[in-house]
């Protein structure tokens, strides 16, 4: 999507030498792109947030891979290199996904076939993300079209985090439905969660606004009151690993938004390519990996001083003791759909569109 | 309670000449008092959240009151002020019922007369306030002990904004039910919820600390994860208006606490005083007024810069479009009990313990 009118992807291969990404813990206050060399820049990135969203970071992990084998192609190397970066974030599947597809890959060919290989399966993810995202928007604009002539009012979407075009590599999944529908004509504005602790919703706005899509900041607590107002239509979330049942995890506070949606009978969608599919995963609640980050997260906030630089806060003192779990599970009971790329199903009837997937426990 | 070792409440008259409060806008950064000497720093004070919590906020109406008798006890002056300090906040009933008791109270007087009993009267309030908390922290603390009983562990609450006692004249409502049952020796922990977009959850924090009550703070978005992995025993919060069948208004977000409880099967209780029972309200999720605050309140975000001097920083530009609902209402169906001066009541029984209010619509 475009930045101040350049197009841009969120990450890009800078020859075969480098990996190109946007800083996204400077958004929305600086728009700053990096060069990363080494596959450890990589875990550094996705560790540190630089790059974010449940897609990037499986298409990420593939760059991490092409770096390492630039360097060193050797098994013991690519394991290393693999280990590293499965461990830079636990919770999205997509992460595993990616270093699985990418180790099997290389492990067949010669040490001296793998740098090049790497890079042509990285490349080859990213443009299945993006195509992908199309398609996952494609079934979501058809969907907000649908409510809008229902209702023959604008579609008012609540959203939790960044599910948008800097979360994957273009498009996004939950926002590519948004994108393409307001494109499409759809009158629609978008509610947006501020998703504390790390505010990901001031980076929706900052895509919502740079799209001129109509939308509104609000409290994390405000979703339940709106619903239950009849001010929303539709909650549509993205997703960081989701059961073959149907159970989404996504960032924490997605499962209250899914409680008062079903408290007012709002619909709630998960948009979800299927690499954020853990067809392994059974009681998504008690066996999802949680990330628990760290406490400044909820400590220190960031923005622009007075003089419009740069700036944090520190909102709590260093010795006040802070939960800080990144992940919640919202059980498929309370799913209306899961949108894939090859449409939308009701939680139960996921594996119905991936038959391949069916042998899976 | 004690601030640095001194006694504190949290408004009290300097002879009848002025008003002593704790300037909360500028805490836990910065603990200030201020002397208000016109009604009018009283309606500014309300407005701006100097002041704030329901049950405060009446006792504060009603030393406005004696603020404007000072100066003119005319009838048109009573009424004025008791107008202007009516339309400082919209939502918390306790304001009603302060200024209405004030003023029923005047009218019935000669205006020579009205500025002393307007002092006397306030000061009664204020000690009503006292010992009505202490009664609920009475019940509210038996309700910890049996929980602490039934388990033999450490009690896991979790609150949402400050019902501490700074949003009481002293000792709080929710809080003073967690000050006296660890006092008792009740082992407990407290999960504070942030509370955005105005932060009091770090106003609880700093009172839990000040008290030495094992906490910790956490994002608004956490508190239903944590219920689903048993680690809340009890959802305690305060409330800004219950109608009589129970439904309970309280700060935004409080709904998606009492959904989550319900969810994992949670009892979520309300501490109540009774100036805080509408007991004129009939539908409170449509007819409670909630207030809409200014976007600046999620926009700009208060602590404390690198060198320790209290600073903001804008999170979203002013161009952002925000919305900024401040209350909630979390149906009677979704509340265990409701912890009055009198006892505990389900939400169905409230009137069964006011039998005096039983007459009204």
């Amino acid at each position: 999507m475009n930045v101040h009118g350049i197009a841009y992807r969120s990450i890009w291969p800078v020859g075969q030498r480098a990996v190109g990404i946007i800083d996204q813990t400077r958004l929305p206050y600086e728009f700053c792109t990096l060069e990363l060399v080494d596959a450890e820049d990589m875990v550094t990135a996705i560790a540190s947030m630089q790059v974010r969203g449940a897609p990037l970071i499986g298409v990420a992990a593939a760059y991490g891979i092409a770096l390492a084998m630039n360097r060193d192609a050797a098994d013991a190397r690519l394991d290393h290199a693999c280990e590293r970066l499965l461990a830079s974030r636990p919770t999205a599947v997509n992460l595993r996904w990616a270093v699985q597809r990418m180790r099997g890959r290389l492990h067949r060919l010669r040490a001296d076939q793998r740098a090049e290989a790497a890079w042509r399966e990285a490349d080859a993810m990213a443009q299945e993300d993006v195509s992908s995202n199309r398609a996952i928007g494609s079934y979501g604009s058809a969907l907000l079209a649908q409510l809008h002539a229902r209702t023959g009012r604008p579609v008012n979407v609540l959203t939790h985090c960044n599910a948008g075009w800097i979360a994957t590599v273009d498009f996004g999944t939950a926002l590519a439905a948004v994108y393409l529908a307001f494109d499409a004509g759809v009158p629609l504005h978008v509610w947006v969660d501020e998703t504390r602790p790390r505010n990901q919703g001031l980076l929706t706005a900052w895509e919502l606004a740079a799209h001129g899509v109509p939308h509104s900041l609000i409290a994390d607590n405000a979703g339940g009151h709106l619903m239950q107002h009849g001010k929303v239509d539709l909650v549509l979330v993205g997703a960081d690993r989701v059961s073959g049942s149907g159970d989404v995890c996504n960032k924490i506070g997605t499962y209250l938004k899914a409680l008062a949606a079903r408290d007012s009978e709002v619909p709630f969608y998960a948009a979800v390519p299927s690499p954020t599919i853990d067809w392994q995963l059974g009681d998504a609640l008690h066996d999802a990996p949680i990330e628990e980050r760290a406490a400044s997260e909820l400590r220190v906030v960031r923005g622009l001083d007075a003089a419009g630089r740069p700036a944090s806060v520190e909102v709590a003192a260093p010795d006040t003791p802070v939960g800080n779990p990144a992940f919640d599970v919202t059980p498929a009971r309370l799913v209306t759909g899961l949108i894939t790329e090859r449409g939308i199903a009701r939680p139960g009837d996921l594996r119905t569109l991936f038959p391949e997937a069916s042998a899976a426990p």
